[in-house]
């Protein structure tokens, strides 16, 4: 491992501890009869993955120098909504899955109401979260924040993903719907994410829209990677079932493009990405790099 | 039927037509693959009962003299999340209701996961009616309708009050917690009604107080009807099932308080509810026929 790439899982892991400190700090425990929520909440989002999304919130922000604790309150905020989106996806009647980060899921650990509450309440905080004056003391950054994320995460964005998933179940896609369906179920979550910063930094459009690109790019990049890995990895590394989507019949980027040009695609769309990130300089390295460990990480 | 009580039913059909429009505006119909999802969503809002939140929103707005687009949109946002609330309660999960307002519940008439997935989308998309330009111009007016609205419908209040009521399920419940699950549970978001139209109209704080402190009160005596409308209402008028509480052993303030206190009890907080409006003068005359209205229905 070259000194850069420790550097970069360095950040990454560090700053996975400040956003789940944030994230345990946003939801405190109680002891009312409600409390159960709480816990369920906690538990869907405290025990977190790499956090590549608040990742991406935290360095597009430092690239204009915003504020730490407004930089991971952001970021803490897509996490939650990621969160709420893997508990309400892992429900019987969606993916049914009982196993998510090895850990069995929100509705196996406590049952499928709480589960199904647990994520509603996820998704209403993230608002919360960016609503209140501690995120930003500039009122249009906090409406902006809000619009961007609800655009992202709702009908036309990732819950319109996820319906389109749920289509393809009887439907077979071609490479543009499989594009569009993967950039509206976990590409535009990614999108919004490398933009928080530039809404919190107050950036100017273009450096706005380098950030949507970039992401654009390296949200496709993941998705083509997780197909990958949905057919190279095994459960034990990858920590949930694999080979579930061959398994159950769904286009994927690897069942269309075969394994050797999916690779070459996400390979691409990595480079591509990297490149829309040259106005930022040397600032952008971390980024940069997220862009590479996107598409070579094996879990 | 008097004058006054005739005014006021016109203003409250009028108003639910106009929400309903505003609704509909706000759900196009869409042919991509993810149609599904915008369906169930209108399937879910647009066929709606008395509109009483978007009511208060926009009775409240009128007081401070608010746009009636910035009021009807406020006013729609706020119904979306009573909408969301309605589809995720009524699941196999929750409460497992198969009729609402006389039709097949969301889940019924479409299937579960899509109903999921509407719900979620009509939460999400109701923080981005508020956050958008659009509902008001001046961002910090928009920033304050997410805050507010958000810690009426999340963890600390719908949701948490929703938790509370499948917890009620195995615990005995005295008067005053059955109060504090009311008020979580449908309270939160009744008081946060009244209250949108002081935020926007960015009325004094004392403004806001007694809308607040009227709306809390109606909320209650909107719930304690709703247990009397259970007992005492049959399915054919009332659109649910009734008896349902009595049948699952639920404590309800009636079940606590005797049929004769309950409605004792509802009596006067409508009439407590009237007199926090006093410093409006006439202009509140609409509302305080609201709160005598919510005691009196028979639906």
């Amino acid at each position: 491992m070259n000194d850069s790439k420790s550097d970069f899982k360095s950040a990454l892991s560090e700053n996975a501890a400040e956003v789940t400190k944030m994230l345990d700090n946003l939801l405190p425990v109680i002891d009312t009869p409600e409390a159960r929520v709480i816990e369920a909440m906690r538990y869907s989002s405290l025990e977190g993955g790499k956090r590549v999304r608040p990742f991406l919130v935290t360095q597009s922000a430092a690239l204009f120098g915003v504020d730490r604790v407004s930089a991971l309150r952001a970021a803490a905020a897509v996490e939650m909504v990621h969160c709420y989106s893997l508990v309400h996806d892992d429900l019987p009647a969606m993916d049914d899955d009982d196993l998510r980060r090895g850990q069995p899921t929100c509705h196996i650990k406590y049952d499928e109401a709480t589960a199904i509450l647990a994520g509603d309440a996820l998704l209403t905080m993230a608002f919360q979260v960016l609503a209140d004056p501690a995120t930003h003391s500039d009122p249009s950054v906090r409406s902006d924040l809000v619009l961007a994320l609800s655009k992202a995460a709702g009908a036309h964005g990732m819950v319109g993903g996820q319906m389109m998933d749920l289509w393809a179940e009887d439907n077979e896609l071609n490479v543009a719907q499989i594009t569009r369906l993967q950039r509206m179920k976990t590409g535009e979550l990614i999108a919004v994410s490398a933009e928080a910063g530039a809404i919190l930094g107050k950036a100017s459009e273009d450096a706005r829209a380098a950030l949507h690109a970039y992401a654009h790019d390296i949200g496709l990049a993941f998705q083509i990677a997780d197909d990958l890995l949905d057919v190279e990895g095994d459960a034990a590394t990858v920590g949930k079932a694999t080979g579930k989507d061959a398994g159950a019949g769904k286009a994927t980027f690897v069942s269309l493009l075969g394994i050797e040009k999916a690779r070459q695609q996400a390979d691409m769309l990595s480079e591509q990405a990297a490149a829309h990130l040259e106005i930022f300089g040397e600032k952008g390295d971390l980024l940069k790099q997220m862009a590479r460990f996107i598409v070579e990480r094996r879990t």
